[in-house]
């Protein structure tokens, strides 16, 4: 089944006017939601949308929210972001980065308490919008276990990186487990094993059965060590710039909710646009290994995904869309 | 056989005042490729300074040469490295970096025509010491396929990530391939297989023999189709900043020269040192995997191979450390 992206839209709207968000929240977050899904990243999208209500409807969203700035140092800046929804949050942090970065050459903020931002390549997306180069990570609940051990102690802290190009900008958006939970909860859904080993099951082997990691909480970490190093370090960074709560600081408190985040960005007028054609240029001349395969950049197949969605309609599982309309 | 790290240091500063380095240079060059086998980064400590020694010959490294602020924009600087060595120019890079973060919270300086760093950790612990978050990364020759593709089109670009902890700096100094070529050298030199596979033979098959990859440059990507688009993505900011050579352009000249490198610094007086300490004892909580396994942060290992070297001397491969006494 396939619904059109403004339909989707407007559903989302309408929800969240009916709980408690303003109308220029419920527009912006609306406008996310069913971009996520219009973009291919339906785990984020519309098949996230009836939890996040849930989170609103306990308390752990607070729509009525506004964040606000605890302190800044030049091109720098603290933020509080008293619970308010994560997507709203992380647009106003990443459009006041690049900002400081269109000021500075380049910016940063990072803001506490606040809540999953859905999809993190949203705000890559919006910096490169922007003209600007886009960094961005959140942390998570512990759903990875640190290098030489067994139970999870490491989110899976999402790590965005984009780059302005014209004709489709490249936006890499990788959480630091091979497969992020949205990915494995999508392959749970659709009943479809992982390509590659993602995580161990309940015997302490590797497999590739999303629904079993799910359950161990044991995801691998991209590169093995180094993946659980990166995890560390990127909430290191993250707490010790906003002085939020850690991935340890979350799983103590038992619900994903009060996350810290960072968004950097650079301005720079020129960003050699000719130079990163040849990159691209480049990387596509590897002889594919399957007869007929291809090669793409970060962000190349979202721009695929979105114009075929936005022609044909979003594909949606129809048993999540049924649970929306219900709403 | 062990040597004490001053031999070493003055023994490298000896050689590089008899190839046209200035007494700064010299000093400053020599105290860091000790410095990387004093710390256990062997590979790029003295079992590179004969190859560095090389280039410096064949005048791919310009002792004499300068770097040259090109354009200044705020907290954000691109340089021309002029092929000075590339220890040299990372050094001043990174504490222009950490001297702009001072002054305005964050700042970025990005360079071209800049040569090899060796270790990249080794600018991660500069930006701690300096009481900063240092981030910094650095493109290099095609030597890992993009994913899809057979042929190296990608660089393993290391990427730094730091943070200061009293006590010991948090460091993460990692390749985006596996196993760095450093580390497959070491291997390669000491006859051991890898742990895990890092990378395809001549027959297409995945391998722990390091001289096997060595030989079709097809070294494994951490994470699959993630860390090939992180490494993508990487030389497109640096290439894009600078206005430099991208891996493309790099791997088109056949030699590892002129490469580009971006330091990013964060300077914020509280970095919350506590939550950092609840992060590590929290991470180290996971059970291990092993009876008696241990789960260490980036940089904790370093500190002890550190210590113990600066005790007991330095191991040293004894074919290199002659080769570099005739040299």
């Amino acid at each position: 089944m396939k619904v059109a992206y403004q339909d989707l839209q407007h559903k989302f709207e309408k929800i969240l006017l009916q709980h408690n968000f303003s109308a220029v929240k419920a527009a912006l977050c609306s406008k996310i939601f069913a971009q996520n899904s219009l973009d291919g990243v339906y785990s984020h999208g519309l098949n996230r949308f009836p939890v996040f209500i849930d989170l609103v409807k306990n308390g752990l969203v607070k729509p009525e929210a506004e964040p606000e700035i605890l302190s800044e140092n030049g091109a720098l800046q603290v933020w509080d972001g008293y619970l308010a929804p994560g997507i709203y949050n992380a647009s106003l942090a990443m459009k006041a980065a690049t900002d400081l970065a269109k000021t500075n050459g380049i910016g940063c903020v990072s803001i506490k308490n606040t809540n999953h931002w859905m999809r993190g390549g949203t705000y890559g997306w919006q910096a490169a919008d922007a003209g600007c180069i886009g960094i961005c990570f959140t942390n998570t609940i512990a759903n990875v276990p640190p290098w030489g051990g067994k139970e999870p102690r490491l989110g899976n802290n999402p790590l965005v990186i984009a780059v302005p190009k014209t004709g489709g900008h490249l936006v890499l958006d990788m959480a630091v487990s091979q497969y992020s939970y949205g990915k494995l909860q999508e392959h749970e859904l659709n009943g479809q094993l992982l390509p590659y080993p993602g995580g161990y099951d309940e015997a302490g082997n590797l497999t590739t059965d999303a629904a079993a990691i799910r359950k161990t909480e044991r995801a691998l970490p991209i590169g093995l060590w180094k993946g659980s190093g990166l995890s560390l370090m990127l909430d290191v960074v993250l707490t010790a710039l906003s002085g939020g709560k850690s991935t340890s600081a979350i799983t103590s408190a038992g619900k994903e909710a009060g996350v810290s985040q960072t968004f950097i960005a650079i301005y720079q007028p020129d960003l050699h646009q000719n130079l990163i054609e040849q990159i691209i240029a480049f990387t596509k001349t590897s002889e594919p290994v399957e007869p007929n395969g291809q090669i793409f950049y970060p962000g190349e197949k979202t721009l695929i995904t979105r114009n075929e969605n936005l022609a044909k309609g979003i594909p949606v599982n129809e048993e999540i869309w049924k649970q929306v309309q219900q709403l």
